[in-house]
């Protein structure tokens, strides 16, 4: 198969000899459509990445590797195969761990995983699952007995890992599980078993073809008394593959994306397993059955078991945010050199010249610098957490609030560039399907959006009720304020967060006052409260996080930081223009406050327009990362038969069991991409 | 085949006889799932169907045929084949004909797509290009000499023809086009080709897999003079499917979403066709290539040959409204057997129950509701406009509001039942994925919805100018006006309408007057307005079809009349809550009235809350056409090792050219979809 069967290379051949001679275009008609070659990573890059600057050089470079060209046209089979090899190969070089998540640079990795979410959702997906999910619980609910050589297994992902949490049945509601882990005392074993269709493991990423082990959560029953949620470390598969006895897995097919991720059904037949299988680090069993707990309600114990869920929800945002810039620099790329109706009817003008697609565009991309700081400043708040108890309940809120804005707004601006390409968006290899695809994994995994939009406006209210949380309302801004003053724009937020916190713990205490159960107010007459003060809490967060860098950088004389400013000033405009009327019912602006803010974001977007190639490029996506033929030359990508694919499919591993190298053959685009 | 390879059987048995004791759901823990059975048609739903009840329930009952059985995990070959398959299936019926569009009933082909759209994007997309562009083009552009034979094998999709108008480098501006069809004297024929890269047809649906005919747009140029772009009648396969020489066809390969349409790229390398293929209605080509036509100006005879654009955008309107009823259907029968958190933390709690899901299902429903009343007026403008030029600028105008509404209503109707549904929701067997793929094909094509917008705005604008357009600004509300009555929303509808064209012309005049040119101020400074007013128009016109189906309706007697009036208020409350702060800067709401916008589109949502199944009922989705297992019995559905698939995949024909009828095997799905 190396290079590919002849009729691949005979195409291009009798196309070059026969065709192209009267299909060359046109001269002068379009802009250099190529972006320029790759750049060293600008001041702003460098800001936007904020740490591990060299080890996230290093996991690009060996993104180079050919098993990274996209192929599309594929049976689940080998998408999936395609995303574990890749997978493999980074963690093969060796550049973070999961023992991180205990050291002294655990935005090592997250960083992976933000490099791992520009090229390809599938593989983020199944390295978030094998690093964060299973084996930050091997090493956090462990213990040495389990730690072993299996630590270093991970980081190599010579053994994989799956994380069997949800059940058929509770998806919102996992504490109420039904999966079974039986001590018997006879054999000193724990027999793990799935007692109904509602209680089979769902979802469970890794599992359909590639992991041998499952943490699988289930109620310790010990002499017939439930001590709560536990994880057990079950082998599923053997080294070769083959699966344990007792052990049923099922494939879940086909998904509306990341179908590169192996998500399994599990069910467990009474499967023995020993019993220093169960990760003990908070609760001990004893042979004989004595059971003893640092965690006294069983019911909290699901919370420390899940407790990966938190540093999950970084890891799914810092993913989701790399999907953004993806979308966004192919967007704008394409927009720069596609030409359509200038002044005179003729197709002369790049559509990004269109205020629409600005108007479109800049918005989106001041947001995903805001939700970049955000999100640097939430892995700060976890990271200090490890260590300072009274730190936890805002490292709580901040990933339960960052990951829902990062991953709607994946999903508005993936959506919103797929709309301003045109038909070209539609393509798979121009990949804005894929990136609607993933920011839709985002938005419910570790956590559906809105019930953790709950969980922070409801951490909020015992916060402010405690006294831990200081309401800040500054009122109404000064009339003919500067709607593009970032401290009046502050303010806003500030008054907006305080006001619906106040708003909604007034309403709760009034109705429950009046003998209205709390989850009857809570869940069917205030949800739009609810809602509204978690979104003004996050937004708030990230605006605060943003001008900070805006202050800490703008004077330093480096190129691109006079960019902040306006970035920082279109990013909260555009959070209030969204919400306008809410903002003047509430009275939190004034109609003529309000009548300034689309104007502004107007005036902004024109602003920065010039800019828009320098603020994509400092998302450091190398053109062998981005791929989409819109965001290199397009018209040489339409030269030839390219069957709608980058690389030659054709070469791929039939077999389903490995990858075969390509050859560079005739596509056009392995020049490009520098392969 | 037959009856699929014994392992799907084996499967099943083991897994009756091995595991499925142990695996029985504990009881009660569920409402039933399943929908009740399927129902006669009520009121409703033949009062949203509108016309052709009886060829609609015809068309439906042919569907019950085993190719409409849904597959995932397929090449896209067999993709293609289905969609194919499934479609010829349905014309064989003779239940419309290309015709139609000339004849009484045109309603009945605008039907044909919206029932298409309930089942299957891709092969609703391949039949509006069968009949609408390819078919309806030669009815109207082509002559007896075309039609002859023709007409009748593209009812019974005996001949596949394709519309070749886009060239890559002309996608929103084909007018420019390169596509040549030089008139050849000495041989009395016409010479078609793609002089270059950028003048490749792109796009081409059917033309990949199925098409024997295309029609070819091109300059048709005649001893050195271009006569502007005209169509030209192409083979471009023989019967056998073999390509034509000189034709060559590309596969566009794999896309986002609607995999089972085969588009093409095509390019002519000289080839040579009869003049009697020019496409002669409105000009004609005599022996030795004298030229006449009743359009004068070439490139005014553009807008002649893309006529069959217009009916177009009916026909995607209708399909992608029955794709948000489908999508809708099912998030709300998931969410009425979906249980979840309850008052005491069990999961016995339909989701359908919380606000927070109400709140986003309820204004969606009310939105289909209304954009179907809306797209029945326009199907009817348009009809009336066949013989009466007067009305032929409002059934532009109607044509091009609509198809962007209802377009970008099933973006975000499929985006939001998506993430509402959760993980299920992600699945590709639950079909959200595949409805949010099709509702992007619809925004850009026929016309990118922005574009199309700009349109209506300027030929508005123009209207105005001659005073054939009435403008109604009631001005405000009075203070205290009940925000739910209709008169009243109508009122604001109209007079945003108003004030919006009126600023619009103010706009072009000062600025033009001042010096600046037409595209600049349009295109470069008041887009957001432009867009604004595109959309005040047509949300007007169906807010107004939606009154004057209430109206006519809510005293009638019958079952579910009374529904009405609630969807309208929360039809048109919804689209004000949209832009409620626009509103309020414009002076079209005053601060208090904005403020009662939410608060009665919260108490219409918890209103119709209760009859949220009599709503979706309406749609007219039988059973054996929605197939998504969470709105049947998903616990029945997950017994099994279903790999994803809703009928047993892996009995298609592997070949690729056929369809291999399906035993019932063991998939429990089958059963429950009266296949």
């Amino acid at each position: 198969m190396e290079g590919g069967p002849a009729g691949g290379r005979a195409l291009g051949a009798e196309r070059r000899a026969a065709g192209l001679s009267a299909h060359v275009a046109p001269g002068g008609l379009r802009p250099a459509a190529s972006p320029a070659p790759d750049l060293p990573a600008s001041p702003l890059q460098r800001l936007l990445e904020g740490d591990n600057h060299e080890m996230r050089d290093q996991m690009k470079e060996a993104m180079r590797d050919p098993a990274f060209g996209f192929r599309f046209d594929l049976p689940l089979r080998e998408e999936r195969d395609l995303a574990y090899v890749r997978l493999r190969h980074l963690c093969q070089q060796g550049l973070w761990s999961v023992k991180d998540f205990l050291g002294d640079n655990p935005y090592r990795i997250f960083a992976a995983h933000e490099v791992a979410g520009i090229a390809d959702g599938s593989m983020a997906t199944k390295m978030t699952v094998q690093f964060n999910l299973f084996g930050g619980t091997v090493l956090k609910l462990g213990t040495a007995r389990h730690h072993g050589a299996l630590l270093d297994s991970i980081d190599r992902f010579d053994q994989v890992g799956c994380f069997a949490l949800t059940e058929l049945g509770y998806g919102n509601n996992a504490v109420e599980m039904e999966t079974q882990a039986v001590y018997d005392p006879a054999s000193d074993e724990l027999v793990v078993h799935t007692p109904s269709t509602l209680a089979q493991k769902y979802w469970i990423t890794n599992g359909a073809v590639h992991a041998h082990f499952a943490v699988v959560f289930a109620r310790l029953l010990v002499g017939g008394k439930d001590h709560g949620v536990h994880g057990v470390l079950v082998r599923i598969r053997n080294d070769d593959l083959s699966i344990v006895p007792g052990v049923r897995i099922e494939d879940m097919g086909h998904k509306m994306g990341c179908n590169g991720v192996d998500n399994a059904k599990l069910w467990f037949d009474h499967v023995r397993v020993p019993r220093s299988a169960l990760l003990d680090s908070f609760s001990q069993l004893e042979n004989g059955g004595a059971f003893t707990s640092s965690i006294k309600r069983p019911r909290d114990r699901f919370l420390k078991v899940a407790d990966q869920l938190l540093s999950g929800r970084i890891c799914i945002g810092a993913m989701c945010l790399s999907g953004a810039k993806s979308a966004l620099a192919i967007a704008v790329r394409y927009a720069h050199s596609r030409l359509t109706v200038g002044p005179k009817g003729k197709s002369d003008t790049p559509i990004f010249d269109y205020q629409l697609q600005q108007r479109a565009l800049l918005p989106l991309i001041a947001t995903t610098y805001g939700l970049n700081f955000g999100l640097a400043d939430t892995k700060r708040v976890w990271a200090a957490a490890r260590s300072d108890p009274a730190l936890q309940p805002f490292s709580v809120l901040s990933c339960c609030g960052i990951k829902p804005l990062i991953t709607w707004h994946l999903q508005e601006a993936a959506t919103v560039c797929r709309e301003r390409c045109g038909g070209q968006g539609y393509l798979s290899c121009n990949r804005l399907g894929s990136i609607i695809g993933f920011s839709h994994a985002g938005m419910t995994a570790e956590g559906d959006n809105r019930v953790l939009f709950q969980k922070v406006a409801k951490e909020l209210l015992d916060l402010v009720r405690r006294g831990q949380f200081a309401l800040v309302d500054v009122g109404l801004p000064k009339p003919g304020a500067n709607m593009r003053c970032l401290d009046t724009l502050l303010g806003v937020f500030r008054s907006r967060e305080s006001k619906r916190l106040m708003e909604l713990g007034t309403r709760m205490a009034t109705k429950t006052g009046a003998g209205e159960t709390i989850f009857e107010v809570w869940m069917k007459q205030e949800s739009d409260l609810v809602q509204a003060t978690a979104a003004a809490f996050a937004e708030r967060q990230c605006l605060e996080s943003f001008v900070k860098v805006v202050q800490a950088n703008e004077n330093s004389g480096k190129p691109g930081m006079d960019l902040l400013r306006p970035l920082c000033e279109l990013y909260a405009l555009t959070r209030l223009e969204s919400e306008l009327g809410q903002l003047i019912i509430e009275g939190l602006l004034t109609t003529e406050h309000a009548k300034a803010i689309p104007e502004a974001c107007r005036a902004l977007c024109q602003a920065l327009a010039p800019r828009s190639m320098e603020l994509i490029n400092a998302f450091g996506i190398p053109t062998h990362m981005c791929q989409a033929p819109i965001a290199m030359d397009w018209e040489s990508y339409n030269v030839v038969d390219n069957q709608g694919e980058i690389v030659p499919n054709h070469t791929y591993s039939a077999a389903g069991t490995g990858f075969i190298d390509h050859k560079r053959a005739d596509f056009p685009m392995l020049n490009q991409l520098g392969f």
